[in-house]
């Protein structure tokens, strides 16, 4: 591959072609000269999320993939069914350098902050899949010297996430929180966040192994969705917290409809009454592991609400100082509440390998890499 | 029948039997003396909407009715599925009086409000399919001399569940409205208040006669969900109003998600963003004309709520004078912007009658009854 620099960045690709197919391509182009509050950052490690695989790979089905080229030339594509083709119609033709988060090393900047060059930041706002990314200063968390950007390549999709979370939590006035997936890296900060805090967290994990995952984090409450005894083991657990808010990630099927019939048989009034209880309960979707219909069943009485639950827009609504504050606690606790574990690295100039792109999209828990676009591979 | 008085009330009840039957029939039962703040009303009209019918038949299929006996001692017995005697197993052995709400005339008051008696009040709490009904003062909204209360009857329900719609409406900053189901009563009165007060609503019916029925109160927009522009018309109208905000009579099924998927398409970026728009869309739940679960499918963005909505519910949430303005609204505008018409009055000792209940029991727009219970038959 060529040498890197600015002037020659080298971006991963994806597009949805006008003949159906998903492509994956690199693509060099110069990042230009940033503004005066603009910095020019070497990315030096980017995750690849959940929320990152859904514009990288969409619904696309990888056993179809059509691989091309090498190094720098590769091409995979992959036929899209009709279906998922026209799903995907508004990026027809887009070429998009997915990656929504990363950190890395100031080498450049405007003139307004000059004094960034050789800071450690994280940075954000889509575009990570690159060995250089042009960002406005305000885009980042700047972390001390000597801080490894893998450490704190998480610093904005998760952990602001949860500590929304949290914020909804005390913004709304609930006494305790439910969380499905809860043993994901999301999950895992706000198993520590809520011990932290002294709120009651009720985990929904999927698989036993997941238990374990928590157990190891002092976790009070770990449920298995998978259990016979599920409902009644969550029903108990409401019981003993008075949860009346949760964060689903999985949202397709019956799950939040399920948390909200287990919260009903907690506060319905003991007398019969057709309309059910007056206790407001809150599920929060967040993510889409199963991306088909939520089903909201008419079983938890008239009092509750689903809703979409997305950071940035979360974020955009609170006041600058409560946004800072969540900042701050990041930067402060990049190594330790908001530690993010990966199951390897990939150079940028490898990940278009099917089976690397296979395993990232499991989405499983424990599966996640984290892109190191200047490693050797 | 037996002379009509307080000490030998007749009431209809509704059980679930042990043995999994649904039974109507009548009881006699003293009403006791009024505390000092409870006014004694006979039950002059009293309306059978879809809500008291979910507590009289519930999910009983009629077509298995076993009638016997006849007048006072009339008792029809309904056979309930398994599921259905499953679903109905918290009012197990309990009877019930039907009927949330009632119009009618003061004949008795505890000492501190004798000044009522012979007024003509609104009542609301249950138990209204009875010749009398004890209640305290602050359930009841106090008429004119002269109304008749066959015109004040429906006072409760649909006028407060309208008047809490328009308040969260101004509450939460929408700028226009749509409405399921909207040539009911409750959708007329929607009609004439939006018209009062300016705002613009989009009615939605599912049958081609039902928008005459708008068309004559000068409803602005009048769509059919069965028409096959539908999606498209209900695009523009939002397009036109920037609608964000909806209340939907139907529940299961997929209405709701076609409303936020319609709101999705006319907010979205215009540039291919993968979490759409970050405008805030809100469907209330407040009825369940369709008893199935309600799908909410993954199109809307992330920015998106769908919410039970109970007026007892949103009433208790409100300080006591905007309570208290709505009242006055209802009671000053009750032959107006709130009347409801009705198919037939029935005789209370007329009702155990199947193909009465049949008719109420279809939920269709213009098929109300009215219980006038001191009616020659």
């Amino acid at each position: 591959m060529a040498e890197s620099t600015p002037e020659s960045n080298l971006q991963l690709r994806s597009k949805v072609t006008s003949d159906g197919q998903l492509e994956l391509s690199f693509q060099r182009m110069a990042i230009g000269e940033p503004k005066p509050n603009e910095l020019i950052v070497r990315v030096d490690a980017a995750p690849i999320n959940p929320s990152d695989l859904a514009l990288l790979l969409g619904p696309a089905d990888l056993t179809q993939a059509k691989i091309e080229g090498d190094g720098e030339n590769r091409v995979i594509s992959v036929p899209l069914s009709d279906l998922h083709a026209k799903m995907l119609s508004p990026r027809k033709d887009l070429s998009i350098c997915p990656g929504l988060e990363a950190a890395g090393t100031v080498v450049a900047a405007g003139e307004d902050c000059k004094d960034h060059i050789g800071k450690t930041v994280a940075i954000f706002g889509g575009s990570m899949y690159a060995e250089y990314r042009k960002i406005s200063v305000e885009d980042c968390m700047i972390f001390p010297e000597g801080v490894d950007p893998a450490d704190c390549a998480s610093s904005f999709v998760n952990p602001l996430t949860a500590l929304c979370m949290l914020d909804a939590f005390h913004r709304e006035g609930h006494k305790a929180i439910i969380h499905t997936a809860a043993a994901s890296n999301l999950g895992q900060m706000l198993v520590k966040l809520c011990n932290e805090d002294g709120i009651p967290l009720i985990n929904i994990v999927r698989r036993e192994s997941q238990e374990e995952v928590l157990r190891v984090l002092d976790a009070q409450y770990i449920l298995n969705s998978e259990s016979p005894t599920f409902v009644n083991d969550l029903t108990k657990a409401i019981r003993e917290t008075e949860a009346t808010l949760a964060f689903d990630a999985i949202g397709g099927g019956a799950m939040a409809s399920t948390i909200l019939q287990a919260m009903e048989s907690v506060y319905a009034p003991k007398e019969f009454y057709i309309y059910g209880s007056n206790v407001h309960k809150q599920v929060y979707i967040y993510g889409i592991l199963k991306p088909g219909p939520i089903e909201v069943h008419r079983t938890a009485g008239m009092a509750w609400s689903v809703s979409g639950l997305l950071m940035m827009n979360y974020i955009g609504r609170l006041d600058a100082p409560t946004a800072q504050k969540m900042k701050d606690r990041i930067v402060g606790n990049y190594d330790k509440a908001f530690k993010s574990r990966y199951l390897d690295t990939v150079a940028l100039k490898d990940m278009l390998d099917v089976s690397i792109l296979n395993t990232c999209n499991s989405r499983s828990t424990g599966k996640k890499y984290l892109l190191t676009p200047h490693a050797a591979s």
